[in-house]
């Protein structure tokens, strides 16, 4: 761990005292989102300090033009990246004339920050002596609200201690912004028009070249001592920004506050000529209801999401903080509203990883969509990918393959591949196994087979066909190889036969050839649909069989594994345990050829194989990879640490498990890996209510029922989750000695436990 | 090939007819230099239409910003390369008003541009018809100056055919460039002063960052007629561009001619303040000889160079043409006057590759310099990397090594890394081995230990200790391997034991074993001074001896061949033959990944090895492997066919030999690889050179000796070239059924001759 500032609390991530040092990792740990936009922990008021500046509108991105030092045919000439949107949480605050701005005040008192994740709201409150020696007492509180996704609200509190102040509030919008990681300076947004009405005012601006059209807008409402009072504001407007200012002689001790709300309207959900229009109704239903019923909306809201979504731990508040503020930004980042969405790695958070959508959504968030809300929504995730099929199959033809031969993208917002290492964008094609894997893994959890014969047999033929042409026939081995790609562990490239890719590149056809068997059967007219579309010969699948049932897998007999790749056993293997402390971490100490010919993981990679597809595993198997690679596993991917835990718990290993899930659970926190500042690591969230639900709760669906072999940490006295599985809410709860399981709803359930098959009735606890 | 538009002449580069696509493409063929700078063939009056400007000094480069897509650790923060230099040639024309365009004008007639290689210097004759009507024509010639080699001289010849008229030559200087391979639109240049006194102007102005000074000069002089006129200037100046313009009613049929010398004196000659006076002093001295007497001393400078370079070929003016431009530009390019110096792969002729010195001046261009210049040039070659050995060991250390271990740069100016492409940058490390081969080398064709001693030493011992380090011990292979290379082959990235980066790693160690025995015996002053400094420990040099001892190498029983790399049989073994035409050159039409899992080779890599150590392989081994590899190779690296050619004429494959020879001969005449544009293959010039002297000539050094095995392609009558061996000139003549050799001075040589040794005494021609 890096970092241990934030306080330990059940369901709070606090701040105490104020270090400019921590400015930027704080602005990514109290971020806020409501699924539509997010923003980092910016202060409202100036800041003259170091900073990082950010708000996002989901889906508003811009192709950028890509930099290369080396181009390589096949990369993108532009690719999407998240967009720093339009300021609207600004206020300053002037007090004598003097600007408030923490960094360069005389002193700070009480500097103390709040996001409460029961209610979803960001708070900040401190004193400061101002240069002039004016001493004011400042209270925030902000949020972004769940009913309203377009609006936002900023509760602002100012009062002078030790002598009346003149005292001015200028909220403004501003859209002269820039991006933190722009390549070339390029400004992203265009000003179309800057306007304002009474309190209100709005900027129409339009992302260029991708011409998203959004209206950035705000209104204020000032009070003194809880009073609302009228003041006229001084206006002022240039090309791409609008202030307006709240002039107030404050007596000593009078608290002057402003409400400020603002947000964003977009034209994916609204005509790009009703903006403003839009914007007016908004910021009008908003005012009406006023800050504090938004607020008590807000509360309403969370505590949908928790009554759901909610882990508790008792005993160990550090791991209940941990998971809480996993499942808090999870929420914040995607609620499954928009298909056209999906979930960045940095989520609102952060500009890092340019594009929206890694595999991480199919391999680490669908699990926790599905079990936390309606299964529309992990269907909808499913459905991003079928509708960027066609880009995939495009993506592929840039790549030399043919006939529909699908790879999605590495990292994409629109479909388009925004990647351009080759190492990365060419070669770590193992991502396309987890896209089939999830259609997979969705029907296998919901029980929703329709999915597939609608859309997914499409995604599974384009991604079948690309493995095909991929594969190579070694006339050496009289096996099919994979030469020439990164698995998992982005710590190899461009190695020959990861057994990972190698073995999602079989099941992959094989669970393609399943299904289209099945389809045919089952859903005739699905089927002559698609094959109407897809053109597939028995010649062609007779090829797909012989490259799946040829498949080469290299294996130490001496150690008896599988290796991770051809010539693994040729590296120094030494262990992690055995490496100076001050090499650590390798990606930042080492050169690049150094990590690579050691033998140094950066996640789980032949291991991720045993986590996907452990039936076809023994525990004895498990036992014998785990033991023979993770001691050479550094963890330096947010990725890594929740697999380990799950299988570490499964090995009864329950000191390694929970030490993996401190990790996980609070990777940013802690700032486990020296770069929370960037933002945090939404997705491999999702692997710490696995290494929860999957690792100490023993949670799996076979043959369509819930199999659980619950544990417990030792650190902790007892915890719960509750899981929707096929529209039946189940909740259990874990203590030392046993487990209660409590079905909401009127159908019984049947479960196993511990290899025990039982069936829960409604209302009933069950006690194991 | 891809152009053939350059006409057969034995002397002369010769083009006829103007076409605006051809013109990036002749300003690179038609290039001149002399050592000291260097410059594109543009033209001197004004072209509005698609050029390449590049005017370059030696040894004047600039640390420009690295730019990549993905920082890894390790990579240069900045890099030297190659600087476009301000422009001294320029002389716009105008003529009654109207600026000489050859973009522009009404119509061009009988445009010619010759590059006479006897004589060293560039002509350009044609007639123009101007959108006003007035046709002139116009002749130039223009060359830099060997013996002077700080200066240039244009003459510039218009005469009005078809009515008089009002001319002004502009003659001009100017710093306001830029490069055309800037990565962040940088200005590389600081004017500091331009001046002007009588009909000479200066403009003095430094490189940023690494504050090279230079002077930029020019002097004119105008002629009626051929006979001195003296017209008053019209002088402008502004910040960066001084113009003088000599204004004359011409007229019709009268010819009104130019006389411009310019050029530049640079710090590294000089004193910084004292540049103005030198250049004025060397503009005297030009202005007094005169532009013919420098063209008459600029025919005697380059009859001595051919009277030791040249080599004839009869009956094929292609052929000859082809190794006569190969010798001329790289005699233009680097005269080995100055160790600071180094050769460009691309000369003063393009940008492209950063930086200066390559492992091509130690793998391709050192025997061409040992055997036709003073041996001293190629000592001084191996100079420049002595001088480069601390940084060198500091590049290693960046790499994670240590103990004085040195990994060369695989693209430098100054001994700093100039390159970041992680896989070759870090990986592509065999280049370290050329740098120690070419001190064996030198030694075994020179004679000269002395530098092995004085210098050679430390070299080889600081790459000897790399390459211990690099390797790694594999338990599973009880071998050391070397893990996480490029070899030759670019075409292949990050695989492991490439055969021709194993083998050149242990011939490095045993031969710097060999060399410190030698040394503690024989110069016994020379081993306490270098052990005061290396601090070498018997448990170290058994450690090398270790690694040396036990190096693997990939070997395949079935086709009874070393191979290229581990996992090289499980590619796809298809031809190049039978690739399709429209797949190549694949570099530009395959994505990275397809080329790195395909079988084709860049360029010689395991033969690159069969080469360097042909003594260590049988003639039957090295068939095999070339049996095997050659039908792979796309030859995309114009480092390629001159290897093939010497190897296939020491099979006796002779017409193969011919096809490679005519290759690597005439590959920027032809543009076989498409990018003449960009610059000549300077570097690989070299190889040409060497695939007629040790291919077809059958050169070899043994035992001190000159060994012979003549071949002549059928397609030639006789050829001709010359060897300085250890101070005597030898000069071979083959023909069809008889080899002349005859000696310069005054004592004999025994040479070998097809196996034969005999005595050759000077002045008798001995004919076999």
């Amino acid at each position: 761990m890096n970092q241990d500032y934030i306080k330990p609390d059940n369901w709070s991530i606090i701040e105490e005292g104020f270090d400019v040092n921590r400015v930027k990792s704080s602005e990514s740990l109290f971020s806020i989102g409501n699924g539509a936009m997010g923003q980092r922990a910016n202060f409202e008021e100036e800041y003259s300090g170091s900073t990082f500046q950010g708000s996002y509108i989901a889906g508003v991105y811009y192709p950028d033009k890509t930099r290369v030092g080396w181009w390589k045919n096949g990369y993108p000439e532009y690719f999407a990246k998240v967009l720093n949107a339009p300021n609207w949480i600004g206020i300053n605050i002037q007090v004598n004339g003097e600007s408030l701005d923490l960094f360069t005040c005389k002193k700070i008192e009480n500097f103390r920050r709040e996001l409460n994740m029961k209610k979803g709201w960001l708070s900040r409150s401190f004193k400061a002596i101002l240069k002039n020696d004016i001493k004011v007492e400042v209270k925030t509180k902000r949020f972004l609200s769940l009913d309203l996704d377009e609006i936002g609200a900023i509760k602002y509190e100012v009062t002078p201690i030790n002598s009346d102040a003149e005292i001015v509030f200028q909220p403004y919008i501003d859209s002269g912004i820039t991006n933190e990681d722009t390549n070339w300076d390029d400004k992203f947004w265009d000003t179309l028009n800057v306007s304002h009405k009474n309190n209100q005012a709005f900027i129409e601006a339009k992302t260029m070249k991708t011409d998203f059209y959004t209206c950035t807008f705000m209104e204020s409402q000032v009070f003194i001592n809880g009073k609302s009072v009228l003041i006229e504001p001084n206006i002022q407007a240039d090309s791409n920004v609008s202030i307006f200012s709240y002039s107030h002689h404050v007596k000593q001790g009078e608290t002057y506050a402003i409400h400020k709300f603002g947000g964003y309207t977009v034209d994916r959900n609204h005509d790009k000529s009703q903006l403003v229009s839009v914007a007016k109704r908004v910021l009008e239903t908003a005012t009406e209801k006023g800050f504090s019923q938004l607020l008590e909306d807000q509360k309403q809201a969370w505590e949908t999401i928790w009554s759901m979504s909610d882990i508790t731990i008792e005993g160990d508040v550090k791991a209940q903080q941990g998971i809480r503020f996993n499942i808090f930004q999870l929420n914040q980042t995607y609620l499954g509203k928009d298909s056209r969405l999906n979930i960045g790695p940095k989520g609102f958070t952060g500009e890092k990883y340019g594009g929206s959508t890694y595999w991480d959504t199919e391999a680490y968030c669908i699990p926790f969509y599905m079990a936390t809300k309606d299964q529309k929504v992990a269907r909808s995730l499913l459905e991003y990918r079928y509708n960027h099929l066609d880009k995939a199959i495009e993506n592929a033809e840039k790549l030399g393959f043919s006939n529909g031969a699908a790879l999605y993208p590495m990292v994409t917002m629109n479909g388009e591949e925004c990647h351009n290492e080759w190492e990365i964008t060419f070669e770590e094609i193992h991502r396309n196994g987890a896209i089939a894997f999830a259609v997979y893994n969705y029907y296998k959890y919901t029980g929703d087979y329709s999915y597939i014969p609608e859309k997914g047999l499409e995604v599974l033929i384009g991604i079948a066909r690309f493995w095909q042409q991929r594969a190579t026939f070694s006339a050496d081995k009289n096996k099919y190889v994979i030469l020439g790609v990164t698995g998992p562990n982005e710590y190899e490239n461009n190695v020959n036969n990861n057994f990972y890719t190698n073995y999602i590149a079989k099941w992959c056809i094989n669970y393609a050839l399943e299904n289209i068997q099945k389809i045919k059967v089952e859903y005739p007219a699905d089927y002559k649909r698609i094959m109407d579309k897809v053109n597939l010969s028995t010649p062609e699948l007779n090829d797909w069989k012989k490259v799946a049932d040829n498949m080469y897998f290299p294996f130490s007999e001496k150690h008896n594994v599988y290796l991770q790749q051809d010539g693994f056993l040729d590296k120094e293997l030494i262990k992690v345990t055995d490496l100076d402390n001050s090499q650590r971490p390798i990606n930042q100490k080492w050169s690049w050829d150094r990590i690579l010919r050691s033998p140094y993981i950066k996640q789980a990679d032949t291991l991720q194989g045993f986590y996907f597809f452990e039936d076809e595993f023994t525990n004895e198997e498990l036992e014998r990879h785990f033991d023979f690679y993770e001691p050479f596993t550094v963890h330096e991917s947010s990725l890594s640490p929740c697999v380990h835990s799950i299988q570490a718990a499964k090995l009864g290993r329950m000191e390694q498990a929970y030490t993996f899930y401190l990790r996980t659970s609070r990777l940013d926190l802690d700032d486990y890996n020296h770069e929370v500042h960037e933002g945090l690591h939404i997705t491999s969230m999702a692997g710490t209510w696995m290494s929860i639900v999957e690792g100490f709760g023993g949670m799996r669906v076979k043959n369509n029922t819930l199999y659980f072999e619950p544990k417990i940490p030792e650190q902790w006295k007892e915890y719960s989750f509750k899981v929707n599985f096929r529209n039946q809410i189940l909740k259990v709860n874990v203590s030392k000695n046993q487990t209660h399981f409590q079905l909401e709803g009127t159908d019984s359930l049947q479960i196993s436990v511990n290899s025990k098959m039982l069936t829960i009735t409604p209302d009933n606890l069950v006690t194991i």
